[in-house]
Parts: C-alpha cells; structure tokens; sequence
C-alpha cells in the first residue's frame, strides 16, 4: 500500500483549518476540492432524523451527480435545528461555493458534533473564507484533523491500481466515534479517485461496498442522525471509462472495497473507549443477509464485548447472540472458533485449553469465527470492545 | 399491598437449600409445590438456542395444562449440553416427581448459570432428596434466594382482590441479570395464584401481561437462553372459573399485570451495575407495536444508559434512538421531557435548567417521555444505567 491522502488521487487538493467551533485550537473546518467537477456517490444515514447537512448535500449530488467540493465542519452536527439549521447548511454551500470559485450545486455539506444547536455562523462563514488559502496538494493531514473529534488516530489510507494500464489511485479518509460535546457518535468517510468512472456507476459501486464495509461496524448500536460516505472521481487519471462490462471494473470495486474496508475498521478499532478491534466472521448462513446480521449482532453484544475486554473465553455468550438475532440457525450445527481455538463444534463444548483462549484474547485483534453448516450465506463485522473509558466518555457531562 | 410471597396464595408451599452448584453456601435449589395440580401457563425465550429445562416444562405444561411443582437451579443453566443436557433435565423431572409424590409429567424444571457445562447431576439429585423437608408454608424468601445469582435484591410481590366476593391472592417471584460464574443474565418469573381458571385462559392472560411487563424491560439487549415465566393457578380460593365474559376478569387481569410490572421493574432496577431505574413512557406513536419498539429502543440504548448515569440531560441521544427504531416517525412533531422537564417540543430544542435538569438525573428513577403526536400507540419500557460496575462485572474473568 502506497502511503498518501484523499489528495494524492489526480486533480484533488484539501485543507483544514480552526474557525472556533472546538474550545481547543484544532482544526475544526476543513474542504477538499477537485481541479475539476467530481463525479460523485452517496450513502447516508437511515436515521429518521437525518441532518440538514445531508439533505444538502443530496440535492447537490442530484443536480448533476457532481462534486467540486465538500466542506465539513466537526463540533456541531446541525441536526434537529429545524428550517434555521437548514438555512444555515445552505448557506455553507453557498459560501463555499463564492469562496473556492464553484458552482453552488457542485458543493457538499458535512456535519458533526452536538445535536440541536444552531451553528454559530459568523465563524463558521469567516472560516469558509480562509478556505482558499488552506487548501493544498498536501492538505490531506489537515482534513483529517479538521473531521476528528475525540477520534484518538488519523484514518486514512490509499490505494493504487491499472485501469486500461493507467494509474488509478483510490483514497479515504475517515472520523469514527469519538466524543464531541456533547457527544455523539457520528461515521464520515470522504473517499477521492482519480479514475474516470460516471456517478451513476460510482453510486453503484459505492452502495455496493458500504453494505460490506462501513455498514458493518457497530460500536454501541446508535444510528447517527449525520452518518455519511461521499465520493468522489475526478477522471484525471485518463482511463476509458469505468462501467460494468470494463475489463477493471471488479479490479476497481475491489480497490474501493479495500479502501472501505480499511476505513472501517479504522473506526471500529478507535470506537469510544476501545482497546481492541474485534472481527466476527459468518460462514454457512442461510443467506448472505441472514450472516450480516449475525455478524453485527454477535459483533454488537454487550456481553461479548465486555468478555473481550476482560479476555474472557465465554463463547456462552457468542451462541446467544447468535440464537437472538432472529435468523435461521439450525441449533444442531454451529461451530465457533476464537482465533484458532475451537470451543463449539456441532453446537457442543469442545474442551480448549483456557489459557491459551485468554492469552489469545489479551490480544489487541480478535477474530471469532461462527460457521452454522446451513447454506453458502457469508459475513464479516467489525466492532471493538467495551471498556470502563466507553462508560466514562459517555456519561461525562456535556461541559 | 400486603405483604406476601408466592405461598401466600392458598395450596402454595415453596423452599430453598444448597446443593453445591454455587461455590458459598447459598441456596441454588429451590422448589414450589401446590396441593393439588394446579391449572399452569408459561412463556419462552426467543432465543433459537432454548435451553433444555425449558423444554421440559413446556412438554410437562402440553401434557394436561397442570403443574403441581415447579422446581429450580441456579449456578448452571444446562444450556447447550446437547442430549446429555436434555436427560439430566428429564432425571431432574423425575427425581421431583418421586421425592415430593407427584406426577412427573406435573413437574416444570428451571434453571439459571453457565452455558456449555453439564449439570453436576449427583449434587442436584441429593439436592432433590432433601427439598420434602425444606418446601414450607413460610420458604418463600427461601424460593426467592434460591434463584439469585448475584442479583443484589430479592424481587417478590404479592396482590390481593375480590372475585366472586372471594379473596384472591396473586404473588410472583423473579431473578434478573447478576452476574454468574460465567455470568449469563437470564430473567425467571414465578407467578402463583389460588384463583380458579383454566390452563388456558390463564395462558391467553399471561401472554398479553408478558407484552407490557417482562417483555418491555432490558439490561443489555442480550436475551438468554433460559428465559421464562410460568404461573401456577391452585384454584383454592373457591371462586367461580374465570374467563374472558366474567365480571371480574379485568379486574384479576389487573392484578396479574400488575405482579408482572412490579417484577419487570425490580428486574430492570437491578440490572447488572446498575444505579437507576430509567422508564421510558412512549405516546402519540402510530401503533402500540411502533411505541414499544420506540420505548426499548431508547431505553436499549448505551448512549442514552450512559448519560442517565452520568446524570446529562442529552437529549440529542433521545431523539437519535426514536430516530433509528426503524418506526414511522413525524420528524416535526416529536415532545421530549425529562420527568416534568420539556427538553423538546414538536422536534424544537426547548431552552431549560441545566441544572434543574442534572439535579432530576441524579435520582435513582429516570423517566423519560416521548410524544410523537402521530397515533394513539402508547407503550412503557424499562431499563437501568450503564456504569463502570456493569463492565467490571462482565469483564471478568470465569474464575
């Protein structure tokens, strides 16, 4: 894997800067810009109360399925604050646009932070008008600053590739769930190409992969109201045109699935209070959604978190996941391994040598593996364990 | 309320005794007994992994609508043990049957503890041998102890009404979610009653109280394995058969729902580590269903556990789990209060008392209401705070 940012694609430049929405001096707004009119994808959140932000930013992506540019601010969602909060994203947009010399449906609008307060706009607005001298060919690091929260690691990564024997890069970066005051978990990635690929093919790709990477991360089971992956493909790389029937089409899904998977597990492992990134793996499912679900409940369960916290071998608690998440499961056949370590097989106690499993367990990646010897349905999800700091990160109060 | 335990209603005799499944002396074999086979009900886990016990009692239940005892383990839950586990349970049965002379198939079998080990059969047995001598009029608080775990409060209750102008006494016994050597939370309910119904209409009653009672509350949104509620009706109160067109049907359905309420909130009130009991009353949804799956999902929540302990009037957490229930929900129409404190109103932050607001979250019982003005679906759920303690108690190691 080649080192480099969301700007090392062709044609993309970022920056961050602090306009004054964090109490400390970090970067709390940050952009990144292409040279040219992005084509561009997005998922969000399934949140009934979806952020201004987010609607903005769609209206934008349905305009023209483009993007020049996409402006975040971290530590204040502007979520629940109503037809003002609303104005005030648009508004982003529109300064945005005037300050970095793009259309205004070419713009994006990001959010995180508290919920229900209205953004204070003069700094926000006076930020946007610093934008322009802060956004660099290697303003990838001050991005990535400027989407943190509480976020204790940078996620970023990127890939390379030959579409039509030209160098295509693939990059993301990423803010998981940190606490922000006060305190709400919130997913952004901001994924940058350089290959030439239309939005609607993007849109496909992207959706694709999300229910294989960032849809199957869970650190304490809340939904964000601001949830979001955009991307973003300035075509500068000069390849024929991305599409399913393209010789390096599965070659470019599997770069994007790749770079996906790598932001979210980035998040899981740096989840509130974390130590540990845990991966639970699904074999044998009844359908490939019945092993998602699986996978995120076992991956999501209190008690199984805590056991991996505490490098408890209590694989009790792994099966009762397994047996609440309301798949088909034949209660006669699941076999679950801690690493390499059996403890189930055919749904009975395997002897195992426990220190061995808590030794296994002390370890900093956890892989459970669930095989339920039904059909061909597969999964993996991400979490991370859950620690005293998870408790006392979220019962701070918001000061 | 008078004061009472489940041999408070006539014909009932319970007791407790230690057989040596618990490592200190306490009592972790328990039976109740009535004089005559008396009319039986009960309600299962969800979960696909239903451990052995449960199974039993279902079969002994399907048999003739009648128990005449109920008898219980803690310390072992003989879940996942497999055709072994199903004859120790079926040797349980048995053995009860001989030692306290009644029929077998008038016998149910509990138990609560580790997953995956196999019961320590001659212990249990010799255990069985004794309860004749230990089942009293007065070996409620014996029952009752028998079916802790480390549960820090014996739950017990006891109702008395008028049917028929005949006194009617219904009283229930549960265990929650303390930890057990491997600590696996499980929710027992015992209910027993002299009043006269049948088998059937005493199902049909306990299944609807279940809905709005044991099944509204969570710890952790881990379901057990070894969930279940039975109740026992001795019929020696002498009145009139109950069913649905008796004048005082309503009246004894009261009754039963309100032992199953005073059960579920001491259950929920001593979830592992907790310090508070948090109720969430939801009005105004568009169904009952859409309210409870509202109710859980905000009282199920870790972020809104962890601000309840840590006493922040967090809101945005509130509306961002109404928001994820996956329930039709108006986006601008939804009252949050916090006891008599409106945070909230038709999805507007309502400027109030910080501090007034902290000072509230610092009791030891939370409500919090949510009205989302669409239906007349209204529902209650319960839960507790998430703390340091629940970790530590989860964490540790199965020693």
């Amino acid at each position: 894997m080649p080192s480099g940012s969301v700007t090392t694609p062709k044609g993309f430049r970022a920056g961050g800067l602090h306009c004054g929405l964090k109490k400390t001096e970090r970067h709390d707004l940050g952009a990144i810009v292409c040279e040219v009119p992005a084509a561009a994808a997005g998922v969000y959140t399934l949140n009934a109360f979806q952020a201004a932000p987010l609607r903005v930013t769609q209206e934008s992506i349905a305009a023209s399925g483009k993007l020049q540019a996409m402006i975040v601010n971290s530590g204040n969602a502007n979520a629940c604050t109503g037809k003002q909060g609303e104005d005030d994203a648009r508004a982003m947009r529109a300064a945005a646009a005037q300050a970095l010399g793009v259309d205004e449906h070419h713009v994006g609008v990001t959010s995180t932070g508290v919920i229900g307060e209205l953004l204070p706009m003069a700094k926000v607005l006076s930020g946007i008008e610093q934008l322009p001298q802060r956004v660099k060919a290697d303003g990838g690091d001050d991005f990535c600053q400027a989407i943190l929260t509480t976020d204790l690691a940078q996620k970023m990564t990127c890939v390379r590739l030959a579409v039509n024997g030209k160098e295509v890069h693939i990059a993301g970066a990423a803010k998981g769930s940190g606490m922000i005051h006060p305190n709400m978990a919130t997913m952004l990635g901001f994924i940058t190409t350089d290959a030439n690929i239309e939005s609607g093919n993007l849109q496909l790709l992207l959706s694709r992969i999300t229910d294989s990477t960032f849809n199957m991360i869970t650190v304490d089971g809340d939904t964000s109201t601001n949830d979001m992956v955009v991307a973003m493909a300035s075509g500068l790389a000069g390849n024929d045109t991305l599409h399913p029937g393209h010789p390096d089409w599965e070659a470019f899904a599997a770069g994007l699935q790749y770079v996906g998977e790598y932001l979210a597990k980035a998040i899981a492992r740096d989840g509130e209070g974390a130590t540990k990134l845990i991966e639970v793996n699904v074999a044998g499912a009844d359908s490939e959604e019945a092993a998602r679900a699986i996978a995120k409940t076992v991956v999501g369960s209190s008690l199984v978190k805590s056991a991996c916290y505490g490098a408890d071998a209590n694989w009790g608690r792994i099966i009762a996941a397994v047996g609440r998440s309301g798949q088909p499961v034949n209660t006669e056949t699941v076999d679950i391994r801690l690493g390499d370590i059996a403890v189930l097989e055919q749904s009975r106690p395997v002897l195992f040598d426990e220190e061995k499993a808590a030794e296994y367990l002390k370890g900093e990646f956890i892989q459970i593996h669930v095989n339920l010897h039904m059909g061909s349905g597969m999964a993996t999800g991400w979490g991370c364990d859950l620690t005293y700091d998870y408790v006392r990160i979220n019962a701070a109060y918001r000061t």
